[in-house]
């Protein structure tokens, strides 16, 4: 019987000829990136037993991103647990603060992982490297523990969900807004412990930061991973990073590979889609109510890009954030920060009334720059929108595009993005 | 008997036609200037006492800046406070997160406070618009409360020192390293509750920024404000802001004027000057000793202007942060994150593995954003060095110039910023 493309590199990575959904298999893990937020819970099991070892230093990559500057004492003293043990270690793969961003951007662009590798992190958006043909996913601190002192990982292999994706997107319809509403087809358990393939003509068009966006929120619908095959796309954007072809496993899912479920989206007929609070599921077409909010917020693992940057930035250029709405921009990267610097976009953010913060996880989860208080309204292009996931319990959460959620910042409203695209610049 | 500048802006703002040092006097306060951690403790006992008015909301300028973008929820709660207020007294100054900056920064550049206008606020660093010529205070949010009711104020009219700085300084000494060996000579408390007034060629051909450094200062010799007397400069950068000087009154201090205490300074036998923990007047030459820093910290009320930043980055340009220093760059305000970016300079923090943060008191109190942890070693061009201060009670920090900051996140131990200075950039 045929295999996806997940089974494939699932199947490799164990030993095994073939693999069936159910099996539970012992893979040998390419990549553990490790983060300043769960990895120290992982590194205290190891030591209260031990085994304090890494299975190779080069195969972990430690990027702190959640707290970083350090929020607080304790946030301080994760960071220095998190630096200490990759200085003790020889980690060779470390991203410090100054030089790293958000861990799953840093990654993508590293070049490290390639098609076929797997990858686990103590962290639920891992599945983000699933557009570069890798089997990537979230893991407990405990399964961490074990990843870092033995590179091996347990897995019941995954059922594999199929999205054929096919037309051409309107003008001011994004990624997001396709996994926005097949979220919502499908419900934020729709996809529970599945691979969500993606193919079809809509993703082969697609650039790659548009495919991380997809995989990326794959665990909103509860999904083990995303995954997109490899094509002329990845292969280009991996020789940019400096990785050919002879050093990574290309696969494509079988003909008759076997799919738990399959769906079919016309990307020509979705809209601006925005998740009202609170699950990303609750999607609705932008504009449909006229809600106030108190913030904005571009940024996150899934849309702070250099393409969610310049979206943003034709949308406020010459225009101004709406008096009460708080705006922060928050690129993912210190390279997506200074590309944005070079391009000009830091000015437009800057004159428009918004903060631009360095990367950091901070805001999207509540952690620090950019908390939601009691009764807040944010309009964000985060991926999550649960109680209290940005702040006070009461706060509103809504999920949009970046290109959404600059034109609900200009307007103080949650608004359609198409009121200003294609309108010009407000400066033209 | 002839008066100093500081007791003729006291007697004219308390209708006297002259005062004398000691005497308790009720004065108009020109300007109330207002953040979001002190104004809700001032605005929470006024409607305790049913006394929720403003005396005058054009006259109250709002600048929320110690933990916004809000840092936890509480941090929200009092954002909201501040601006809810805002919008019910219809103050006109306001100045929101993404609008604005560092409170006392934000309030040098808007052309509100002019020579002989008084100011008080709930923030110690208050002291920082002296250097327009004008009499500005830190006082307690009791006192607070009372300025935002009635716009009045009690003072006990100050003694003032005179500091004389004649002499050229040599390259690589700036107003911090001045101000810094001011107070390792009268020490932390060498001004208690005096006036420090800046005289002197040197001071004469002090550009604005570098006298705003030196008044800001003033509280950590334990001084009730600093004060420089308008000359050229004060009015170019006014007339800059569109004020012209029918809109405010310049005062001289007397030839006969009395002063508890003068000080004469040679400018040009100042050596880059480092405060060692725990107190600011602990001043050695930089590079005395070498001690390897943890972290590197530019920024604050105090030395977060654009000449600040280019200093540092004629420094950075071409060369890298020390491995294992974790560099923060902070401009004090949005515009000068702008004027910055216009430069190019923020792509050469970038480049040297500095993070950039949106302008923020953050660090420097140690609340957000660069907390330091246990044992940390942070070098910092801000203004306080208790213990405590920036995070974790053992951690030791330096204070210096922002060009003795990026000296030492270069080398990673506290440098002399002369090794770098006229050595031109590493990239030449």
């Amino acid at each position: 019987m045929g295999m996806t493309i997940a089974e494939k590199i699932l199947a490799a990575r164990s030993g095994n000829e073939s693999v069936v959904p159910g099996q539970l298999i012992m893979c040998d893990t390419s990549w553990v990136l490790c983060h300043e937020i769960t990895t120290p819970a992982a590194l205290r099991m190891l030591e209260e037993r031990g085994m304090d070892k890494v299975f190779n230093p080069d195969q972990i990559v430690a990027v702190p991103d959640h707290s970083v500057p350090a929020m607080n004492i304790k946030a301080a003293k994760m960071y220095q647990k998190l630096k200490s043990w990759v200085h003790e270690k020889g980690i060779k793969h470390f991203f410090d603060v100054g030089r790293g961003g958000i861990a799953h951007v840093v990654l993508e662009n590293t070049g490290l992982v390639k098609p076929g590798d797997t990858l686990v992190s103590g962290d639920s958006h891992t599945c983000n490297a699933g557009a570069l043909g890798a089997f990537a996913t979230g893991v407990g601190s405990t399964d961490l523990a074990g990843a870092i002192y033995s590179g091996k990982v347990w897995f019941k292999v995954p059922e594999t969900m199929l999205i054929k994706v096919t037309g051409q997107f309107k003008p001011g319809v994004t990624p997001k807004d396709l996994v926005l509403e097949v979220i919502k087809q499908i419900g934020a358990d729709g996809a529970n412990y599945m691979v969500m393939e993606w193919v079809g003509e809509t993703i082969d068009n697609m650039d790659m930061e548009g495919r991380f966006t997809l995989t990326n929120m794959a665990i909103e619908a509860g999904g083990k991973t995303g995954i997109v095959a490899v094509d002329d796309a990845t292969r280009a954007y991996l020789a940019a990073r400096g990785v050919t072809p002879d050093q990574y496993t290309e696969y494509q899912s079988d003909s008759d590979a076997k799919y738990k479920v399959v769906i079919e989206i016309d990307a020509g007929a979705l809209e601006p889609t925005v998740a009202y609070p609170h699950i990303p599921s609750n999607g609705k077409v932008a504009g449909t109510d006229k809600i106030a909010v108190t913030h904005a917020y571009v940024g996150s693992c899934t849309n702070g890009r250099i393409s969610d940057l310049r979206e943003v930035a034709a949308i406020l250029k010459g225009r101004k954030v709406a008096d009460g709405v708080q705006m922060i921009v928050v690129p993912a990267t210190q390279a997506i920060w200074k590309q944005a610097a070079q391009e000009g976009l830091m000015e437009i953010f800057v004159d428009a009334g918004a903060s631009v913060s360095y990367p950091s996880c901070g805001a999207c989860l509540g952690m620090h720059s950019g908390v939601l208080g009691p009764n807040d309204v944010c309009i964000s292009s985060s991926n999550r929108n649960f109680v209290g996931r940005m702040g006070d319990p009461s706060a509103q959460i809504y999920l949009a595009s970046p290109a959404t959620v600059a034109a609900s910042a200009v307007n103080g409203y949650i608004s359609d993005p198409r009121d200003f695209i294609g309108a010009g610049s407000a400066a033209d």
